[in-house]
């Protein structure tokens, strides 16, 4: 029986626990919160409370400050392989400076924070980075890939920069940018808030990421402070160039622009593995009670399979498109279905395969 | 009967025509393209194609760059008030400089553009702001006033300045800073589109609004340019005080800033007037097949009516967390109902009636 450890049993490392286990792994596991790790091992996340020098692999799951400590001490306790699952690497890997410690990022989270939002299935379809480096130690990065693997998720390998580099330019300046827009926005509305009834869904969508909790921040932004300066000097240098353009009144210049990034998004891979085959059913919905109830109920009552569902707003105003992904045969039921109720559907191919 | 003239009859225009039959006026209505003008006869937006010298009130629906003409050529035509719906009031209502012209920008627009995604119900409940000045003349004004309100729109009054300042932040800039972040994430990306896996939920939320056609921003950029201009020196300037921020490690001024960020994104206006009283239900989802219908379905078997549903993604990550607005009792049933089938739902009152 493979032996792991989790050092950490928040969301993350509780569902690593719970995962591994289902794997067939005996899962040791330990937290700052002595409570917490009991409650882990309730739950059925760890088999017992406490570390484990056997451990073929430990998993830190710390928050991303804590990482290189407890990757260290982790090291020292026995031969296995260690791996993290913070979401800045660069530094941690150069910090514990072990080939038997390999960097990893799962890109799966929770709305649900701690043990008890924890799951089995969180790691299901997601990309997990793993950060192997010149240095790393073949075994130890065999042992990890294969144990992520196991857990349903699809690993990338990349350097530990460059993985930086990639999350701050998709993830940690968008979230600084989104802050820094709603912070205009309530500047501009000042004691009048009502003039924020001009924000329409495309700014909803846009600042959501803001409304979320900021107390991871400060880490990541400290751990991760040159990547995130560099692609901030980045985005400001664009939005200077975009200035430029709108001054001189440009229209060409800045349609050609606008072109590129309605391109580039329309390339973004998908929220999740996409079956190949699939069609998109768009359909316009006004803002009235339980029309999207209405049309999943539709979908269902015709054994129609939504694959994936996004609401779209419109640029301006509250209307909203629901973007439905389903297989070619079954759209065309729910399209027909949908017209007869007086809906506009309309179904397209995918972009990509 | 009241007679209203309608100049452009695309989306907006044959909304207006249909939503203004509908309270009894007489609509004439007519078109650059003379085809698109037939078919909102068609469709029954104007009663008639063709101008008419006799409208109490004619509204020009075309894009902002033709408007300070149509509006000329209207106010010369007979002697009713002139409004319009364009997205950028400044430089028209200067250009027009009647006094019988009100400028106007209804807060409505639908996926589906053109005569065939006109509705009669495209402003029921929508913001539709008006711009009168101090030359403004009241009758006029109370003209627009009581016709605007009458298809269900929520007037919102401000200066032609303030108008165009506030969309430049909430609209305009935002758009052009989405196209940006897209811009940066391709170039990131470079040749191997897979490191986009990286981009989360969250990334596609914020850059959503850069996936629609390009084409009306180069009029919007050349009409609201001073607006938009200073508005994205208002944003570079904030980012780079968050630069300084990171780059200074000044942990507090971070939090302090990203939490302030927080408390206004969560003070937005809902998307549409929202009953007092209602809950929030917040339901953790997995992204996988059928669990919107399942939550859905559910709802529509307990008789709970949803007021309004999100989907917000987790920051990292894709799975999702389902937001629905119900009223207190159903909430509870919808509650209990989901934590049998194995969902973890939370209720939270509004932040706001």
């Amino acid at each position: 029986m493979p032996r792991a450890a989790v050092v950490g049993t928040g969301l993350v490392g509780a569902s690593v626990g719970l995962a591994l286990r289902r794997q067939g792994w005996h899962v040791t596991g330990t937290d700052r919160d002595p409570a917490r790790a009991e409650r882990a091992r309730e739950v059925g996340a760890v088999d017992a409370v406490g570390t484990d020098p056997g451990a073929d692999l430990t998993v830190v799951a710390t928050p991303v400050g804590a990482v290189a400590a407890e990757a260290t001490a982790a090291l020292a306790r026995g031969p296995g392989a260690v791996t993290d699952v913070g979401g800045v690497k660069a530094p941690v890997v150069a910090a514990v400076g072990s080939p038997r410690f390999v960097g990893g990022h799962p890109m799966a989270g929770s709305e649900q924070d701690g043990v008890d939002g924890a799951s089995a299935d969180l790691f299901e379809g997601a990309t997990w980075v793993l950060t192997p480096t010149a240095d790393t130690d073949p075994d130890a990065y065999a042992t990890v890939r294969a144990a992520v693997a196991s857990l349903g998720a699809e690993v990338v390998a990349l350097p530990p920069e460059r993985h930086d580099e990639i999350v701050a330019v998709v993830s940690h300046v968008p979230h600084l940018t989104a802050a820094a827009l709603v912070g205009l926005a309530a500047e501009e509305a000042g004691e009048d808030p009502a003039v924020l009834r001009l924000a329409a869904g495309g700014f909803r969508d846009m600042t959501r990421v803001a409304s979320g909790s900021p107390t991871i921040w400060p880490d990541v932004c400290g751990e991760n402070r040159d990547a995130i300066v560099a692609a901030l000097d980045r985005l400001v240098a664009a939005l200077g160039s975009v200035r430029g353009v709108v001054a001189a009144g440009d229209r060409a210049t800045l349609l050609a622009g606008l072109e590129r990034a309605r391109a580039a998004r329309a390339g973004l891979p998908a929220r999740w593995a996409r079956p190949s085959g699939l069609v998109e059913l768009r359909v316009p919905v006004p803002d009235r009670r339980g029309v999207l109830a209405e049309v999943t109920t539709l979908a269902t009552d015709l054994g129609v399979d939504i694959a994936d569902l996004e609401i779209a707003h419109a640029a301006s105003g509250d209307r909203g498109v629901l973007l439905l992904l389903v297989d070619p045969e079954a759209g065309a039921r729910l399209r027909d279905g949908l017209a007869e109720r007086g809906y506009r559907p309309s179904v397209a191919p995918l972009g990509r395969p």
